[in-house]
């Protein structure tokens, strides 16, 4: 959303910081689901609103593969706001003057956290492909040590959508008692082949490009036409069927066919655009990292609830019905394995054209939802804590 | 379908050859869509059965973007049959006993018909992308010319999948009193944004590569990591999520995660070897041509039967239910278009999980429907023709 926009509605967390943190205290780095040790490690953060005295009223906000620390407001000098700003600010969904939000970039990405394009302290170069694999679980690991760092003991909710959704679910496969309530959207306990396939032929689209050189083109050129590749394919699994009729039908950029290799048609035009755009603002290696991650992810069975433990955490689980690339039924077994385990979940599926999108864009009915999950969930808090 | 399986069951069509088309009377050329001209003109083209005295039983199979027209049987010192074996031969439901078979290579493919790697006789080198733009409707031009030289006034019945679906659209619409029945299967009257969206990252997938070349790699190397994307893309959108599921699941290639950019899943290791194979067999140029033809295709509104024309054709239109490529909305809308227009047309809609592939897979329930089809319009022929 422009700035103008934002600014008009009076809603906005206004200008804010990227901030960092690096471990401090032991363990100064981590032990890696791949057995491998990763450190010196900063996570890139921002928060909004303010942590209240008795620190109950902090919402951790997971961010999606191409997301980032900037979640909502401004930085400033810039025109756009964060990904979510729809969500986040003075009186919306995770409403900034009750709660205290935060967002941080995941490890391995490319905004501030440390990634393959950070510098490794053995070769004083960039990691680049000598970055360790990392899985969902050491992101949300790392993500731990910053909610130890901010003092607070027990968030009042973990939400995300795609593959922040996934991080979701691995804070309370990994940390349940830290977690009042969860809110996975759009999201899987894990990929299906279809799911792996894609992000397959994405990593494989950046791995063809010549200028990826194994990985090694920090201070190069960039591999650029394959990571644009990646990413309009992945606009495609973002859209539906419906909402790329709806946004684009067969309309043409010009009056008549081009009979030449152009852009013909104006849905050509926005994959160029989306794959053009990324690769100003996103690293190849962290693509192909963070693909990796979510390929990995796996907490079927009792992965998520370990047997014989029971978790309070109350569940509100989200899924969009054009959404093919996390298709609702993943969603709803999510819901029959908290279900099965006695855990308190909701389940909503909301009716929208805009496929996996929607996730972003239906803020409306999200907001709906979301506030009074979090209210009664903020209360029952208080109630508990202070008595009746 | 491998040799030994065939001839065990002893229906096939047995040892087949390609053979050439060249146009030899006026006109040598062919006016194209895009208004340029293209000539000399070779067709590749196989026939299997006999054509019947008065040239009644000849049936024209339209091949999909990646078929030839090596539909049926086996070439010599191959062990893999034509691309629909299953359907072509004695007792098949293409019956090869009673019906005389066509299948030709469509122009801009690769495979013995005029294309972008065919010498241009204007400078004795390959045509790249030179080649003109081509339509479906210059393709069916071309295959009407093939069908004259064999002296068949009236086709049985023009049929095909996917692209060869367009084809057979475009048979009725350009030559609607030469195709007594009309099968086109899992395609549309035109490509959805989605359908066009997923041709264009695949031909931006081959011209990423460098070995492109701007299409002049005829002699060098190929762009083959690129058109090995495009070919796995393609993959994906002909399986569906349950057939890659039945197929894969999450299975691993090895006992655990690599923990590498290594292929970890099985899922992987396929659309790896579908990529890898198909390069050597697909020209990249031809990939770009015709997926460009698919996009240009729009027979809708008026365009299939022009206003104030009447056709006799009967139109068996076949979709699958699991075929999110080219879902079966798109075969409804032809129906309703045919039954607007009087036509008598039959729809079926095939129960089917292995998504667009089915119409190579589905082939009992293919074969029972086109089997019974055929064969009463053919009577009905016999019939009209010689009286009762």
């Amino acid at each position: 959303m422009k700035k103008e926009a934002v600014e008009k509605n009076n809603n906005s967390v206004g200008i804010v910081e990227t901030k960092y943190f690096t471990f401090a205290e032991p363990p100064k780095e981590l032990l890696l689901d791949g057995g491998q040790r990763l450190g010196p490690i900063t996570l890139g953060y921002e928060t909004y609103g303010e942590l209240n005295r008795d620190k109950s009223n902090a919402i951790l906000v997971c961010h999606a593969l191409s997301g980032n620390a900037h979640a909502a407001g401004f930085h400033a000098g810039e025109e756009d706001a964060g990904w979510w700003d729809s969500m986040i600010g003075p009186g919306k969904a995770f409403d900034t003057t009750k709660y205290f939000v935060i967002c941080s970039n995941v490890i391995g990405g490319c905004k501030g956290s440390t990634g393959p394009a950070s510098i490794n302290p053995k070769t004083n170069k960039p990691y680049a492909l000598d970055f360790p694999i990392i899985t969902v679980s050491d992101m949300v690991d790392a993500q731990k040590y910053l909610i130890d760092h901010l003092g607070i003991d027990k968030l009042l909710c973990v939400v995300g959508g795609s593959v922040g959704g996934m991080q979701v679910l691995q804070w309370v496969a990994s940390y349940a008692p830290r977690v009042r309530c969860a809110m996975p959207i759009a999201t899987a306990l894990k990929h299906s082949p279809q799911q792996i396939a894609f992000d397959e032929v994405g990593r494989q689209a950046v791995m063809a490009d010549l200028d990826w050189r194994e990985g090694d083109y920090y201070g190069k050129s960039q591999p650029e036409k394959g990571l644009a590749v990646a990413r309009m394919i992945g606009h495609i699994t973002y859209m539906s069927d419906q909402s790329m009729e709806e946004k684009f039908s067969r309309r043409l950029k010009d009056k008549n066919y081009s009979f030449k290799f152009k852009t013909d048609f104006e849905v050509e035009g926005y994959l160029h655009y989306r794959g053009d755009n990324f690769v100003k603002r996103f690293d190849a290696n962290s693509y192909l990292y963070i693909t990796k991650a979510m390929d990995y992810f796996d907490l079927s069975g009792d992965k998520l609830i370990p047997a014989g433990k029971q978790i309070d955490t109350r569940f509100l689980v989200i899924a969009f019905q054009s959404d093919w690339l996390y298709p609702a039924y993943q969603s709803q077994e999510i819901v029959r394995r908290l279900k099965t385990r006695h855990v308190d979940a909701t389940y909503c599926e909301i009716k929208s054209t805009y496929g996996h999108d929607a996730f972003l864009l239906e803020v409306d009915e999200e907001t709906h939802l979301i506030k009074h999950f979090l209210d009664k969930t903020f209360r029952g808090y208080d109630v508990r804590t202070y008595g009746a």
